[in-house]
Order: structure tokens, then sequence, then C-alpha cells
């Protein structure tokens, strides 16, 4: 996969995950890319598994993307904005208003700033689990700005295969409270119920506590973080959950009383209503049909995927991909229009694809 | 796969999802299986699918299961206790106490009753989606009563492909509080959070949320009787869930007061340390090597595999399966004590299986 919107060369500042996985993208389209880390040995290790080059003197970048902690994210892009005063800065922060408060109060050039936000990752963080692959298919905000300076910010994430979307700062970091935050803490105080369970209990657990629980083993220092930079958004949807605990133990307190059976019946209804409207599940692409391809776990390999369907004139009305982390292979869940999931079918076969299945 | 350590006859009351699938599972293993369902439609829908026959005069059951709604269990336990004068009753219900409680009112013959609870089900419900390998390698709780027929119901669950656990009511319906009915809540209040989102917040939403909240797509119908029926415990567990969301929500208010970042980092650590202690999880089974194996999504085949790796002499130390609803096969992840991975991977692979990843 060769050729790129954005021209280069482009600066990355953090080579962890996000910012290991931006500069593999970016090479395997011919962009030069310059990393930057605060650790020699992180940088060292990007660079040998070919994310990027070292900084050079003379070096001039158009772009630079800060992917650093986000406690430290305001001073390293104030830092950047000065060091290259031509170069347009952008970020890869999970909450974003914050930024631009401490940009402002410390007298940045916040007009060549934009903020953005790839709603992608890992469980597992590092330039080791760097993938060039992980931001396919997956949104990525674009904050408000100059409009040519967004416009490379654009460029940049449809290079990296990804979905633009425009958002101001306060409207992503309620839109992340909701979608990201707030389920993080509720999956973290639901796996702290187990802490001193015992034995027996715990062992009766199956896949329904497993993935409510699952993202509760992140990384505490980060979310603390995270948390802290949004705190506001998220306390106030945590109320409102609160409300909605205190009505179902009302509830349960009283199973027998009159309305109680209702009371439970209409927030369990709600918890339906609410699940339907995530995209992707189950049950809302019911205009679309389903293949299921198998990837190899190979970096690229999703990419390649993707290309080939975009070659054979279908376009992709959702993906979903379903992988074992002990598995050297995924399932990619592809919806697409009824009318054209049979030649693409056939299209992906005859290029030596697997098809695992089909759902109309 | 034949013989079976019941004798039978066994009669099944109730063919839905759970009740079917036990008599598909006894069926193949040769037990003569009598269905009932106060529906006849759904009776002769599941004798149409091959989980049993239809009751006739003269049969005298050795076991009945009751694998009826939550609701009217303890009626048709008590109803079959009377029917069947020297058989043994079990029932699957999900809560165990209440049923209990209602039978001793009822003046039943308690003496020939010993409840039971498989940890096991299927999104999807009815005598369609069973399938006689959805008990393989799950827990089974079997409650307290006669030695004896304590015994006959274990021969079941064995029979069944399950593990036995030995757990009084009191403590059963404790811990499903912890392990299923709590995590329903958490789940369902978080997902009725979407309910009224904008729709470009909820478009930004990833897997995690995807995990967090899918068993929020639960029957409310089914859900509310659950409730019902284990009420205390579950809101006893709602309430230290809630005292954390309180320190949560308190931290959030003041996110730079002194200690509020300390309360965030120990409620984080504290679900890590949680979800670190649910079985399967990865990191804990760092002892066992882990071999994928593709099975095909037939009736069995999960079945056949076990039953295979027990042939080679090599004990399953944890099973998971991942499944993708729309591909035509599953993979299984088998953990094994290391110095009998590679042994088994070849015997597997020589048996025809197809391995699909190992990792030590």
């Amino acid at each position: 996969m060769t050729g790129s919107r954005i021209g280069g060369p482009v600066r990355i500042v953090g080579a962890g995950l996000l910012g290991a996985s931006i500069g593999h993208a970016l090479v395997a389209r011919g962009v030069d890319v310059i990393l930057h880390d605060a650790s020699r040995s992180h940088l060292q290790l990007a660079i040998d598994y070919g994310a990027g080059r070292a900084a050079a003197p003379g070096d001039a970048p158009e772009l630079v993307i800060v992917a650093v902690p986000p406690d430290v994210t305001a001073d390293v892009i104030a830092a950047e904005l000065k060091a290259w005063p031509l170069a347009t800065v952008t970020d890869v922060a999970s909450v974003k208003s914050g930024i631009r408060a401490e940009l402002e109060v410390a007298g940045a050039d916040i007009a060549r700033y934009i903020g953005s936000h790839p709603l992608a990752g890992r469980e597992r963080g590092g330039a080791i689990s760097a993938r060039a692959d992980i931001f396919i298919g997956r949104p990525w905000v674009v904050g408000e700005g100059d409009a040519l300076r967004r416009r490379l910010v654009e460029d940049l994430v449809i290079d990296l295969g990804a979905i633009p979307v425009s958002m101001a700062a306060n409207e992503h970091d309620a839109s992340v409270a909701l979608v990201s935050h707030v389920p993080q803490v509720v999956a973290t105080l639901l796996a702290r119920r187990l802490g001193d369970a015992p034995v027996a209990a715990v062992g009766l657990a199956g896949q329904g506590l497993r993935d409510s629980t699952r993202i509760a083993a992140s990384n505490p220092e980060l979310w603390v973080q995270i948390l802290s930079a949004n705190a506001a958004p998220i306390a106030q949807i945590l109320r409102e959950y609160r409300d909605d605990l205190d009505a179902m133990i009302g509830a349960l307190d009283a199973p027998d009383a009159p309305g109680a059976r209702r009371a439970m019946a209409e927030l369990l209804a709600g918890g339906n209503a609410g699940v339907a409207r995530i995209p992707g599940k189950h049950g809302q692409s019911n205009n679309f049909s389903q293949l299921v391809v198998i990837v190899n776990d190979r970096p690229g390999e999703l990419a390649r995927l993707l290309t080939e369907i975009g070659e054979a004139g279908v376009n992709l009305e959702d993906l979903r991909l379903e992988h074992s982390p002990r598995a050297q292979f995924g399932l990619a869940e592809i919806a697409v229009l009824p009318e054209r999931e049979q030649a693409l079918a056939a299209e992906l076969e005859a290029r030596g694809w697997k098809i695992a299945g089909e759902q109309a």
C-alpha cells in the first residue's frame, strides 16, 4: 500500500502504541516519519520495529502528532508549536477541552493546533504491540480550528484508514464520557465486587461476567489521568446512572410492592433500547448482509482485505473484528448491501480469502 | 456418543432452550427422554427436533427435570412430586432458596427434591436454539438433599458434560447474585444511558462499550422474574457497588483535591484485582499452555473434541469458546499442562482437527 494524501515529513512525539502504530501506517505509505520519545529506549525500540527514523538536523515537519500520556500532552503540544513555527500540531489524547484551555493559558500559538482523537487501541500498550491497521474503519474525531489545517489532519486520518468525525472539544468530551469513560468506571466498580468474593462464587462466572468486566483490566495510572481530565462530564452521567441504581435498589427492597416489577421491567427495557443503539450490534444492521472472512493475524492483512473490498467496488457498511488473543487469525464480520453480498463473496474467494460464514 | 450414568426414563417438563438441550444430550446417550410442555406447539417442535418423545401411559420416570420459567417452577415441581411418587425431581431455575421455601409452604414431599442450576445458556431461547453441547465444561450447581438422589442428579450433570458443584440454596443464590444478576443490572443501567444520547456520540462506541453492555439485550420479562426471586442478595451487593460509585463521584467532583487521584487509583486497582479472579481469564492460567482448535458449529462437534482430548489422556485445565454469531465455526481455547501440549496438538491434528494457534 503506497501513496498518501499528506506529504510530510510527519513528526511523531511519543513512541507508544498509538504513536508507533501511526508511524508504521505512514511508513507503509511512503511518508517520511520522524520519531521522538523522551525515553531513548522506547524511541530505539520503535525505530527498530520500523515505525520511523530518528530526528536529524534540518528536519522541517509539515505535521506534528503528539502521542504522549494525557497528563503531559498540553505541555508537549506547546513546546512543539514553539519548536516548529510553521507546522500544524495535532494530538491523539482522549480528552480535548482541558488541553485547549491549558494551551490558551500558556499563550501557545493555538491557531496552528487541531485536536484529534482516534477511537482505537489495543489492550496491550507499547511500541511492541503497535500495528499499522488498528485505525482501519474506526472513527477519528477531528476538532475545531483553521480549515486548511483541519483538512491536513483529516488527510492523515484517511491515510490511516480511519473515518474523520468533526466534533468540537466539548462535544467530543461529553461523547467519550458516555461511550468510553463511564463504561470504564461501571466495569471497574463491578469487577471490584469480586475482590473478596468466595472462590466458589467466582467459579460460577461465565461469559457474561467476563465481557462486562473485560475493560476493568485497564491500566489504573492511565485511567486516573483520563478520568481527572474529563471529570465533570463523567460525574454528570454517573449521577444519572446512580438515580437508576437507586430506583432498582428500591424495587428490589420490596419486590412484591405495587409497581416494583413494573419499575424493574422499565429499567430492563431501557437497557434493551440503549444497547440497540450501539452501531455494529447484531439486530441493528438488519438491512445489511453479513460476510465473515478469515484474516491472518499479520500486520497489513486486514488492510489488504479492505482494500480488495474497495477494489471490488463494494461499500463496507460496518466492520467488526472477532479476535482470539491466542489464535493466529481473526474473523472480520463485514456488513454490505444484500444485493452486493454474493458477488463480493465470489470475488473475495477468487482472490484467495476464506469465507467463514454468510448471513442475509 | 452413547452410554450414560443415569438409567432413565427421564421426564423433562418445559421444552425451551434448557429442557430441549438436556433432551438432545440424553437422547444422544441412548436415554429414554419423555418431554412435556404446557404448550402443545412448543412440545411438538422439540419432539420434531429430536429432543425426546411425548408422554405415554405407563411412563415411570426415574428422574424429573423441571425446566420452566422461574415464576412457575415451584408449582410445577410440587405437581411433579405428587404425580410421580417414586421419582427424584430436580429443576434448572437460576434462583434456589425461594423454591425450597415455596415447596415447604405447599407441603410438598421435599425429601425427593434436589435443586440444581446449570450455568449455561445462549442469547437466543427456545427449542430451535437447543444444542446438546451447551453444558459441556460449564459448572452445574447441585443443591442440598438426600445423598442418593443428589448422586442421581450429579450423574445427570456428568452425562451432559458439565461439572457438578455442591452448594446449598442460599450459598448458590448469593453467588449468582454476584456473578450473574448484579452484572445484568450494572450492564442494563449502563446501556440505559445510551437511550437519549446524540447519534454522533453513540457513533464513537467501540468494542469496550459493546462488551460491557452485551448482556443488557436480555429478555426483560425473564429478568424481572430472576431479579424478584433473588432480590435481597442482589440489593445487598448493589448497595456496596453504590458506595464505591459515590466515592468515585466524590473524587470526580474535585479531581484536584488532596486524595482524589489516590481514591480513583485505588478503585481502578480494585477493578484490576477483581477481574483477575475470574477463571479462564487471560493472565490467570499462566501455568498452562493454550491450544486453539477450530470447531465446526454443528451439534456434537465440541463434545467430540473434548472426548478425543480425554482419549488422548490429557486433562483439560480450562476451556473457553470464542464464537462469532455469524461464523460457521468457533474457536475452542484449551488450557493444558505445558508438558502435554505438544503431544496433544499432534494427536488432535492426526485426528483431523485444525489447530489455529498455540501459546506456551
